[in-house]
Parts: C-alpha cells; structure tokens; sequence
C-alpha cells in the first residue's frame, strides 16, 4: 500500500519535508505524543537507535506529533520545549489538527494510537506499521529487510568484562 | 564464505545437529561460556529474543558452548546444571576441546571470545559475526536481509498505559 | 535546619498540605518539572518507590513542580494533563512564580535543580536533601533512619524462577 | 534474635571471619548459589550495591555459598571462577556441607532458598531477613535503621541532561 501524504502544519528541526522527497530512502515515521508516557519511556529512544543503527543515506527517521488529546497543552510551543529538553535532533512534523480532534496524518494513515512506527520503503510503500512496544528484535528485522545496518563492533578488548571475555 | 564444519562432543536439548542437515534456514549460532558475565547477562537473553522473534522453520537458534578458561570448572556436567537453572530449551553443542584450550569450532571460526554470534544464511555461508554486545536493532537487521520476523503486536488496549496511548 | 513553609500556589490531587499539619511523619518532597527528562525517568518513578516502601500514616510523599524554565508551557494546566497522562496521585502543590523565574520555595530550599530530593523528620527538619540521581540504596537509608520500611517478601515459591532458587 | 554461628568450610578472599569479631559493626549476609539465576541478576548487584552505600567501618558485606542443589558443579573450585569471572572482592564463605545436601549455616539461619539476605546489627542480633528480591528502598532502610549511609551526590553539572536540570 503506497503511504499517504504527510499532512503537517509546521517542521521543527528541519526544513519541510515530504515522501516524495524522500523516495529512494526508507522512512521510519515515529508517531508520538509528548506528554504519551509510553513514548517517552520507549517510542522515543527507540526511534533514537534506529537512527543510530543505519546509515542516514539509506534511511531516514522523521517523527510525528500526532496530538489527540490534551491538545491545548500539546502545542507547538510546548513541543518545541519538550524536543529542547530531550535534545532531540530528528525531523519532527505536527501532525495537522483537524476539527475532530484526530489529526489528519493520523486519521490517513489509521493510527491507533501512540507511539506508533511506520516503515516506508524506497518506493514509497507502507512496508511495516506497529502501535505500541515492538521491540528491536523485530523492527531491526522488518527494516534490515529493506536496508543494510550500519557496521557495529562493542566487543570487550581485554580478560572479562561485562561485555564477555576475550581469548 | 561458507561456514566451518561444527565440532561438538556433545549436544543439550537436541540429537547430533549439523549445518548440512540445516541447509534451507537461517542460523543463529551463539557462542558462550556458562561463566563469562556478559553472555549470562547480554547474550543468553539475546539469543532468546531471537528465537522469539522468527518463526522456528525458517531460523534455528544453536548455542555453542566454547570453553576456553576455567576450563576444570565448566564441564559438560556443570552446563547441564546451568540449561536446568537457566531454564534453557534450544539445542546446545559442547565445542570440542583440544589440545592448546581453544575449542575446536571456536578455533574453525576464529571467534574472538565470548559472547560471539554468527548469523549462517540459507545457504550456509556467514552472513554475519559479532563478538560482545550487538543491540537488539543491529542483530534484527541482519537477520531481517534473511528472513522475515514473526508477527508482534504489543499495543495497549485502552486509555493510556505503560505501552502507549489509544484513540 | 528547619524546614523552610511551602509557597504553593495550587494543589493537585489534595487539600491544600502544610508541613505544620504533617508534623509527626516523615515528608519526601520530590521537586521535579514535567519537561525535566531526569525527572521523568527517574525522580518521578523513584518518589513511587518511597511511596510503595513506607507506611503511608508513618511518611507522605509530596511532589512540587518547580518550574525555573519554559515556563510558558509548563503551566499548572499541562501539569494536570501529565499528571492524568502518568497516572500520579501523589499531593503535587505548584511552586509558586516569582519575578525572577525561580519559583518561590525553590529559592526558599536552596534548590540547584530538578529532580531534587529533601527528606524533613517528624519535627520538620531538614534530614536529607540531593540534587540528581540519588540511588534507592541511600535514599532507603536516610528514611530508614527516620522510619521503619513496611513489610515486603518477594520470594520465589518452588523450585528455581527469575527471583530465585528455593529448597 | 541472636544470629547463629557461621559454619564455614573454607573462605574466599578473606581470612576466617566470625560474627563475633564483627561486633560494633552492621553486617549484610548475602547467602547464594552460583548457578542461581536470581541470585546472579540480581542478589549479587545488590550485595554489590550495599558494599558502595555504606562506609567499610560500619557494615560489612558477607557471601554465603549455600548451596543446596547440583553440589557436584558448584565446587569451591567452580566458585572460584565463578568470583574470578564476575571479579568479585568481598569475603565469601563457603557454607559447610551437611548429610541431607542442606548446609548447615543455611539450616541455622532457616533461609528458605537463595538468594537470601540477612541483615545482623551491631550487637550480632538478626535485625532483617528476606528471601528473594526485596527492592533496594527497602533494604537501605532497614540497614539504615542502623548505620548512616556514606555521603552520596549525583547532580548534573550544567543545563540538563540525563540526571536532571540545573538553574
């Protein structure tokens, strides 16, 4: 299924972007709140390894702040205070409000909830879609499908530690 | 590069195991030693994710047991204690011992230490090799270019909880 | 040293509390701020734990938002969305604003920062005071020389399990 | 209730320790097995953890080795390397062995299972016993009902980070 149009109001961290722009990478779109203690605890770091484990060339984190509840607290500004407290460095689009209170990339893409995960391939294609706590295992899995890890060595150098222990 | 032969005294859990009688899934061979710290605290528990992860016909886990230290103390004996302790049901060779210390297989697949953990592919030729403490993302990454994950949903199913947000 | 009053300008989850009316028990006043990423992953869970830990007529737990940043957004409404979102029902007074943007008893404590942390004895005095991540070892130590912990047994019940081994 | 004698087969990185050469000071006993999950995971980080908590003069930090299950692997000698491997430096002793497998310091002091810890106060009296994993808040303040814990501060140094915000 070809993902839909990111509907957004406003882009913190980087200019606008679009899917469009974006074909020939794959996208992890990172649904969230900023006051959803489930994102905060877990959506959020997880998106941060995701970024960590591939290669930006190939693979392009983008958060959503998809608000449906609380909305006159979740503003713009107040998210723009959350990301300068977390340090968080990401593309983050506001999810456009609409009058029912679900937003409307939300509502196009079927978003039960946050924090949700979206895997879009390089064709632009909806690949993966995950609510809740997917652990790494599995979403390293679907998006390795897609697209190679960056290398990884966290070996111990010498004797045991808590790493393990060398010849 | 196709993968060394197993060299095993011994199998937990399993009948004689061997790559050709694999031939058709993915492998993921976990090198431990019952004693080494960061195999009981990172890769034991890593390999079990794994196993959670993918389907059982299309990715075998295997642990290796390469002893090369403390060689008098973790015997053959002492590990069936352990896999009883531990709780442990996937198939477990015992490296065979040589003359210098080092195992065998250890030796064949010139392993740097404990943990290790080598992804074999359908084919059985190395896919991958990691020593010490892969993340979860990485791990699933590469085995995802191989197969795909099982399914996961792990959403919360009302409100707000520990897990996410519903609409 | 006595402990400085309360400058709180309203109280969630309670009656307006005074240290006055709490003398006899042990207080743990937990100064955080919703935006306050260590407050958050740590001080808030950690208040928990004190609550969990000690007889609720021997210590109360008292939770003061003592917002020195962002104050545009961290306003005493998006503190009741958060406290809602992360399911707090602790007493929770707001620190009262001042000119300069510290908040009132903030000042009054000679607070560095958020989370802190102030132990105040049965006589109202200042007992124990930490700015950051005190661990559970010593904060459990400095209310256990004031009150004694409430009952708690998390034993195994046969055989061997993730808490244990039992004869 | 005044705690038992220990009975002592052989001591590990220590002389022969008695309760009665510990008189004046607290002392936290730690009985394990090495091939416990839950004493590996978690009672020996804890022992860990009320070794740095406490100042060496007033508490001491005792291993038991009471082991009461697969006795042919778990050795001195294996727990010599397991101390090895998980670079273990406080006093542990071996608990002596009995007729029915049950040894007889575990016997004396009625543990139920492993890990268990007990903690004895300054005139060799029992003064707290758990089986299982009582949580640090607890024990810190059950030890701390009886010995000041060393000073403790763990702040961030500037803005915010992980541990918190400063002003």
């Amino acid at each position: 299924m070809e993902a839909p149009q990111w509907q957004v109001s406003e882009w913190l961290n980087s200019k606008r972007l679009s899917l469009a722009g974006l074909r020939g990478r794959v996208v992890a779109l990172h649904a969230f709140q900023m006051l959803c203690p489930g994102c905060v605890s877990h959506g959020v770091p997880q998106a941060m390894r995701i970024r960590q484990a591939f290669a930006a060339d190939r693979l392009v984190v983008v958060g959503l702040h998809s608000v449906f509840e609380h909305h006159e607290v979740m503003t713009s500004q107040a998210l723009r205070a959350f990301v300068d407290e977390y340090k968080l460095t990401i593309p983050i689009g506001v999810d456009a409000p609409s009058a029912d209170g679900i937003p409307k990339t939300m509502r196009a893409y079927g978003l039960r909830g946050t924090p949700s995960l979206v895997i879009i391939d390089q064709m632009g294609r909806i690949a993966e879609h995950w609510f809740g706590r997917p652990d790494d295992m599995t979403v390293g899995a679907a998006i390795g499908r897609l697209v190679a890890p960056a290398q990884f060595d966290a070996g111990p150098t010498n004797g045991c530690d808590a790493n393990g222990c060398t010849v």
